[in-house]
């Protein structure tokens, strides 16, 4: 009964933000973070998700965006192991919170799957995790230079984001380690470091975020590059550097909305497909 | 009967200019900050810089380019709130200068418009107004690195680019207070910080070009970009840095002229365009 | 006899890869560099090669992939002397390990063809050599700044990717020299650098890389762009950096397989050459 | 008589080229730095240079191409006031060596022609110049930074690459002066500073390349663009750096042909140029 009346006040302002009225909806949002969207329109979303991210050159060959189940949260939904770029419909599986697919004979997985089914199990508002290796990001981990919010539309991330040293995750004593994210012990380990933070930087590997929807998840990819090339581009001008403040990180907590930039590139990407047709 | 004949000097410069004669109408033009076009051809005019600055990545999903009246110098005309790539004549809402719009049932508005109308009513001379979030000119704003005009073609920058400090703004008793420029105060702020000045950075944030007409703001704000990329490039390679200097400066200021880039920005735009159809 | 097992072997990995069941095939691909593919498979891969590198910047006009014969060890088969974006199957040229072509009347072929024969000739494990003018890669040579592996996907690179400084090669008593490996005496010399490395570096001119297959080489080279993007960026932004160490390294030589960039890039190659059509 | 004899030579060599045999014939063309093509075809290699180097980013909306007349040395050929991406061969005018029209009625010109025209009566060896604004070089004229050869493809640069810096030019007294190259007097003094060179860097503006034709002048232009990328990567890497020696650019200087790299650029352009029709 409360749920089904969630899924209406949710409804009225989607229909509202499409109306540019979304303001008064905000407190509703704040309280269900498992928008009552259904699984198609979040696959939807996630197909979308995965080619915007390719489109820009932030997902590469190997990175992987996933969103939790509307119907069941401890499910998932991620493509089988190939490019995001080419992602569509028919790749994608459905997974538990094992990060085992529920049905039989499913595709080859990710072996990185594990970053995934850790977070959704560790963050029940977190709706969607993406997985990129962005060069623009990469650089902070491997010198282990904090990433800083400096840009208004990135007052999302922490005043730090947080670094996973894969190493320390291993410890001392592992006869054989790699670099990436391939059981369970590695995911959680992760998830730790993720804490309630929307991005965690991985050492030689990349970064992930998190979202309460994929739309949020993707934007916040975005802006996390966006932000990281910014600090780059100060960093070589001066030692100085003014960073978002706490008032003015609170000040965008209130006004985060991903619907716009989604749209921004959500129509260069179906551009640049368009116009190899 | 003085602005009809302003109206036909001007027609005459601006047909002079298309045949390759504009030099004789250069004391006219400074005389007639508004060109007596028409607001269809203002509006016009107005989306096409939208969609070149997009095209160039200066203008991002949340950027915005408006344009005053030419019946009405107490009136201007800005996209409702959308990404300026995908603006279209019928997203174009006529607003006062009090930010309010001029029509009932208007669409949601930018919430920075602010920026817009402070701007028209300080400045009687400014016709159109270009508020962007360009990475190459954010980490000037970022550090407090003074921006210099350095490229021939940005002699229209002043010796230093004033920089917006929003913080500033807001004075240190504010209960609570962001980045973005969401009412008349932060507009007028903002505004006089520009003074007579064509650029004003604002840190964290991007910056405002002004200009006698859109093509001029436009134009100015593609050199602002490349003046920034010039300026971050020399400045990797030494700190030595050779600057315009007044007399450099008072020479442009005599050529300024945004026929030839808006053509060629304006052609590079409609290709990519066409690439998507 | 042993052959057509080994061929047969590498058929079912194949398919097995195909399908997700690859790693039950690492042993016997380990033992079988040469996969006995067709000499036209290895030519079609050699062609989609040079365009997806010349599409993706890391091929200019001069740079060329090799693939070793499948039918014949001692020989090759090598574009004629042309830029790679416009290489076709009417452009290839079967070469032996002395560089002479194994025809009579062969088009004119690229000077550098000493890189390739040479190589080919010192290392039995390679069958494909390519060699790019990668401007993220040159300036590690030009400064003798060690290119290291940073990225976990660039695993395959050495701790410390060896220079061949084309002076040392000629000695202090050259008449004439100059840059470009253009006899048998200067290909030998870099033969001898790379040594058993993946890559070699190249003062002044670029790189050198070799694979067990073409797709190997293919996608080594670019993530051998990849690495040297990260690691320049790293030293943006400090002097610390953490490299992969020997385990990382061990893990990621297990690991390797380069089908799933192999096919994300073909594809961003296509979908640019549909574009233009 | 001898004209007629190195036309000839100069035909069959340019056949031997295309065949892959122009070894043979570097000697001749070393003697006919004016190539006995004609004046259709210079034309249309200059609108396709044109169009290149705008395809690069390295000709923007205020650079210009030329090519000296084939049929009268004391003519050179330049496109109108225009951007040089839409140029065509209407826009194409034929001057004399004082920067005048030799038709009445001439569209209007460039104002920076004087480049041109000095340069062609101080260099007979000249064939064709480029004036572009090259956002790559300008840092090295901005800081008065050596630009030196580093990468094998630009042997054609000297040691240090002259620098015009254009107060020098107007001297301590001139009562107006800009950064533009408005007249003859500052034309000459362009050209005297270039001397035997190649190339000349203009500090705040751009430079100016020659050629022994127009595909030459192109190529050059496209390698300073790389030479200049490739030492400022390696800048921010270490203060060391190699530079080519004397042995290193008598090499290239035998080898410097431009045919490869302008048809792979030259098919760049046609596609990017299809993907919009």
């Amino acid at each position: 009964m409360v749920r089904q009346m969630v899924r209406q006040i949710v409804a009225a302002c989607l229909l509202a933000a499409a109306l540019g009225l979304a303001a008064t909806c905000s407190a509703a949002r704040a309280q269900t973070p498992a928008a009552a969207d259904s699984n198609e329109e979040r696959i939807e979303d996630l197909i979308t998700a995965s080619h915007i991210l390719a489109n820009e050159g932030i997902l590469d060959s190997f990175g992987h965006a996933t969103v939790r189940s509307a119907s069941d949260p401890s499910h998932f939904f991620m493509p089988r192991a190939m490019p995001p770029a080419l992602v569509s419909r028919a790749d994608i599986v459905e997974l538990d919170l094992d990060c085992k697919p529920v049905t039989p004979n499913a595709p080859r997985l990710n072996g990185e799957r594990y970053i995934h089914c850790e977070v959704y199990k560790a963050r029940a508002d977190v709706q969607s995790v993406i997985h990129s290796h962005d060069l623009a990001v990469i650089p902070f981990g491997l010198t282990g230079t904090p990433l800083r919010p400096v840009l208004a539309q990135a007052g999302f991330l922490p005043k730090e984001t947080p670094l996973f040293e894969v190493r320390d995750a291993y410890g001392p004593t592992a006869a054989e380690r790699g670099v990436l994210v391939l059981n369970s012990a590695l995911g959680k380990a992760l998830a730790s470091k993720l804490g309630s933070n929307p991005v965690v930087l991985m050492r030689g590997h990349g970064e992930t975020v998190v979202g309460r929807s994929v739309k949020e998840a993707a934007v916040r990819t975005l802006y996390t590059n966006l932000d990281a090339r910014a600090q780059t581009g100060a960093m070589a001008l001066s030692s100085k550097l003014v960073v978002l403040d706490d008032a003015e990180m609170a000040a965008f907590e209130k006004e985060e909305r991903p619907d716009r930039p989604w749209e921004n590139y959500k129509q260069r990407m179906l551009k640049a497909q368009q116009s190899s047709r």
